[in-house]
C-alpha cells in the first residue's frame, strides 16, 4: 500500500539544513521504502490512490536514532540519585541489578523503555544490556529498529556465566536474526577495564568475521585513565589502537576525557564518538570536548545512557542538551547549532551505525523511519524557525506519528503495537515488588 | 467553597523532603487558602461537604515560580539562535523589538507565555518587560500571579521614553494595583551599564518608600566586569553595594561571574540569586556557581529567561538543567540533588519575592497554589522516588492541574481562564506578518 504523507514542514537533514513547506513524501508500507518527494498537490495529483495522512501542524523529520541506551533500567528510574559514581553502581545499581535483573525484569523494562522511546520520537536504538535474546524479541515484536548489543562482561549474570558463554550465546542469537529487517546485533564489551584482554581480543576478531559493530564504554572518567595507567595497558585509547578497535567499527560511548592528540586519533581512523550529555553531567563524570570533536569531523552521534543515570530516554531532551552545553562549555555560542545537533541524533547515528545507505535522512529508496512533530503548542509557537523548534523548543511529547519501515507504530498518539496500559501497570508492580523486597 | 483535593503524592516542600502517600488537602476557592493536610480518609470525612477532587496517579506540589522572565518575547522564539551576544542583541533581538514590540505584542505575546506557563507548571512570575501595564492585565485577567517589573532604561521604547517618564508610569501602575492579590510589582532597572547613576538611585530610593524589590540583570558576562572597570565605576558587585541595593530586596539576575569574595557578600547580604542556566548556556555566558552558592548559604532561585535566549518557559526543564549543570561543573554528583532543585522553583523563589508566608510550600494558611503532574506515563514509572522523578524525569506537559490562590486555572488538562486555540492563531499570525515584514 502507498501512503502520502503531507506534513507541513518536512525536514529530511538531508540536503542539509532545508526545511520544505507544504511538500509531501510517498511511502510504501509493503517494502518500507520512501517513494517519493516533492510538493504536495503535485506528489498527491501523482499518486491518486495513495492513503492520505494530513499533518498539517506538523514537522516530519527522520526518526531519532538513540546511540546508547541500556532499555531494562527503566525499572530502576530514581532508583539512586545523586549519588557518586562508584557508590552509585557498586551499592545501588549493581546490588538491585543481582537481585532483581531476570528475563522477566528485563522483558518489562524493555517494553516500558519501548513506549517510551517510540512516544519520544526514537525508531532505531543501540541497546546495551544482559538477555539480548529478550530485547530483540520486544524490539522485534514492537516493530522498532534495533542494534542489540552482545554484552560481554567478566563477572556472572542470571543471562551467562563466562566471557566464553557471553560470546557464543550473542553468536547464535546474531544468527537466529539474520532475517529479521529490524534487528540487528552489535558486540558490547562492557569496557576495556572490566573485560580481560583475551576476551576483547576474540570479540575483535568475531566482530571482524560477522561484520559487527563493537558498542563500547570509553572514556567516562578521568579515573579510567589513571587505572588503565596503573595496570601498566598505558592510556585506555592505546589499548583499543593495539586491539584494532580503532576504526569505523567502533561505537565509543562517552568519550569524556579527551586530549587534542585523542581527537585527531578519532578522526583520522574513523572511530565514531556516542555523546550522553545528562548522563555525564548526572554521575558528574565531566564535560565531552563536543565541539572539538565535531570540528575535527569526527562522527558525534547521541545517546541517552539508560535512565538510571538520565532518568529519561528522550532523544528531543538529549540533543537540546548537547548543543548548549557545548555553547556553555566553549563560552562559543555559535559552536554545534541547532542543525548539528539534529544530525547527531539521525544520520550521524545512521553513519555509526554502517546504516547510512537505509535511514537517517528521509531521501528516495531509504526506509520510512519518520518522526512527526505536532507544532500546534504553544511552546512551539510562533514558527520562525522549524530547525530552532525541533532542538531547543520541541518536547518529545509532541511527537504525534512515528513509522519506522514504513509502517506506522504511533498513530495519531496512540500506539498500535504495544499495550501502554499493561505495561504501565507492570511497571507499576515492579516498584511495589521492589520497594517491599528492600526490606524483607 | 471547600474541595478536597487528593493526590497519590503530597509533596509540600515544606516540611523539606517529606513524601505524603494518600493524603489529601482541603483549600477554600473564596480566600484561596489551604485549611488543612492531612491523611485523605480522615479529611474526607471531616469535611463531607467539600467538593472531592481525585488525583489518583498524581504528585501534588506548590505551584512554580519563575523568578526571571520576560513574557512577550514569546513571539520572538527561534527568532535568532546559535549566535554571539552582542550579535544576537544588535543585529537581532533590539531591531526586531524596536520594529514591533507595540501594546499588541506584548498582549499577544504574553498570553501565549501565559498559556505556555500554567501548562507547565508555573502559578507566579518575575517579569521584565515593557508595557507592564499590559503584562499586569493580562496576568490579572487570567488569575496567574505575578510580580511586574517596571522597566527602567535609557533608550525610548514605544512604552516610555525617559527615564523619569519610566519610574513615572510604573510607580501609578504600581498604585492603580494595590487592591489586587494576585499582582504585586518591582522595579527592573535593565542593567548596572545600561542605567545612569543618577536614575539607579532614583529606583532604590523608591523601591525602598514603596516597599518594592529590585530586579536587575547583573554579572551575566565577563565583558560588564570589564565593561564597569573601564568606566571606573568598579567592579559591578562593588558599584551594587554603594548604591545600597546589595540587600534581601534584590533580585540579581544571572550572577555567573563571581570570585569566591562575591559569594560571601551575597550570603553576607541577604541578596538573592535568580539563576538562568538555559539561558547562560545557550549565549555562552558561562556557568554559574551554584553549588558553592548554595553552599554558602545564598538564597537562589530559578528563572527560565525569555524564550528568545532559552527556548522555552518550562520551568521543570530549568530545574533539572540547573541540578545537572551543577553536578558536571564542580564533578560532584552529589551537589545541588533533587530536593534542593525543587526549592529552588518553590520556596527559594517565594523568598526571594518577600512572599515565603504565602505561597512556595503546600501549608495550612498559606494560598493554595497548586500544580497536579500525572505521573501515569512511561516517563515517569515505576515510581521509586517522587522527588527524583519531579527534577530528573517529568516534563512540563504532565502536569493536569493547576490553582492560583484556589481557583483551578489548569482543569484535567484544560486551560480555564485562556481561550488556548485564539491566542496559538495569534502567534501563528505574528511569525507570517514578521516573516512578511523582513522582506519590505
Amino acid at each position: 500500500m502507498l501512503q502520502v504523507i503531507c506534513p507541513r514542514f518536512l525536514v529530511p537533514v538531508r540536503p542539509r539544513s532545508r526545511v520544505f513547506e507544504n511538500w509531501a513524501i510517498v511511502i510504501d508500507t509493503e517494502n518500507g521504502e520512501v517513494v517519493a518527494l516533492g510538493e504536495s498537490a503535485s506528489l498527491i495529483r501523482r499518486f491518486p490512490r495513495a492513503e492520505q495522512v494530513n499533518l498539517k501542524e506538523h514537522a516530519l523529520i527522520p526518526g531519532l536514532i538513540n546511540m546508547h541506551t541500556h532499555s531494562p533500567m527503566t525499572l530502576l528510574r530514581g532508583y539512586a540519585d545523586d549519588l557518586k559514581l562508584d557508590d552509585w553502581l557498586q551499592n545501588h545499581i549493581w546490588p538491585a541489578e543481582q537481585r532483581w535483573a531476570n528475563e522477566e525484569f528485563v522483558t518489562d523494562g524493555t517494553r516500558l523503555a519501548l513506549v517510551e522511546m517510540l512516544r519520544s520520537g526514537t525508531t532505531c536504538f543501540s541497546e546495551n544490556y544482559f538477555f539480548p535474546d529478550r530485547i530483540a524479541a520486544e524490539a522485534e515484536r514492537a516493530g522498532i529498529r534495533a542494534t542489540v548489543g552482545i554484552p560481554v562482561i567478566e563477572f556472572e549474570t542470571a543471562w551467562a556465566d563466562s566471557i566464553d558463554q557471553y560470546i557464543g550465546k550473542g553468536i547464535e542469537l546474531e544468527q537466529d536474526y539474520r532475517a529479521s529487517k529490524r534487528i540487528n546485533f552489535s558486540f558490547a564489551p562492557h569496557a576495556l577495564y572490566s573485560v580481560p584482554r583475551t576476551a576483547l581480543e576474540q570479540v575483535v576478531r568475531h566482530a571482524e568475521q560477522l561484520g559487527l559493530k563493537i558498542h563500547l564504554h570509553l572514556l567516562e572518567t578521568a579515573w579510567e585513565i589513571d587505572h588503565a595507567r596503573a595496570q601498566g595497558y598505558g592510556h585506555p585509547l592505546e589499548l583499543a589502537r593495539q586491539l584494532g578497535m580503532l576504526n569505523p567499527g567502533l561505537l565509543a560511548v562517552h568519550m569524556v576525557h579527551l586530549e587534542d592528540s585523542d581527537i585527531d586519533l578519532l578522526a583520522d581512523t574513523g572511530a565514531n564518538v556516542i555523546h550522553c550529555p545528562h548522563s555525564n553531567l548526572k554521575l558528574a563524570s565531566g564535560m565531552c570536548r563536543l565541539a572539538d570533536l565535531v570540528a575535527q569531523g569526527v562522527n558525534v552521534a547521541v545517546g541517552t545512557d539508560g535512565v538510571a543515570a538520565n532518568n529519561t530516554l528522550s532523544m528531543f531532551d538529549e540533543i537540546r542538551t548537547a548543543a548548549l552545553l557545548a555553547k556553555g562549555r566553549t563560552q562559543d555560542p555559535e559552536v554545534v547549532d541547532a542543525m548539528t545537533a539534529l544530525e547527531m541524533a539521525t544520520i550521524n547515528g545512521a553513519r555509526a551505525l554502517g546504516m547510512e545507505q537505509t535511514i537517517g535522512s528521509i531521501e528516495k529508496g531509504k526506509q520510512a523511519d519518520l518522526c512527526a512533530i505536532d507544532f500546534r503548542h504553544a511552546r512551539t509557537q510562533p514558527v520562525h524557525d522549524v530547525i530552532s523548534h525541533l532542538v531547543y523548543a520541541a518536547p518529545g511529547h509532541q511527537v504525534s506519528d512515528i513509522w519506522v519501515a514504513g509502517q506506522q507504530l504511533l498513530k495519531q498518539g496512540e500506539l498500535t503495537t504495544l499495550d501502554e496500559h499493561r505495561i504501565l501497570d507492570k511497571a507499576s508492580a515492579w516498584a511495589m515488588k521492589m520497594s517491599a523486597g528492600a526490606f524483607s
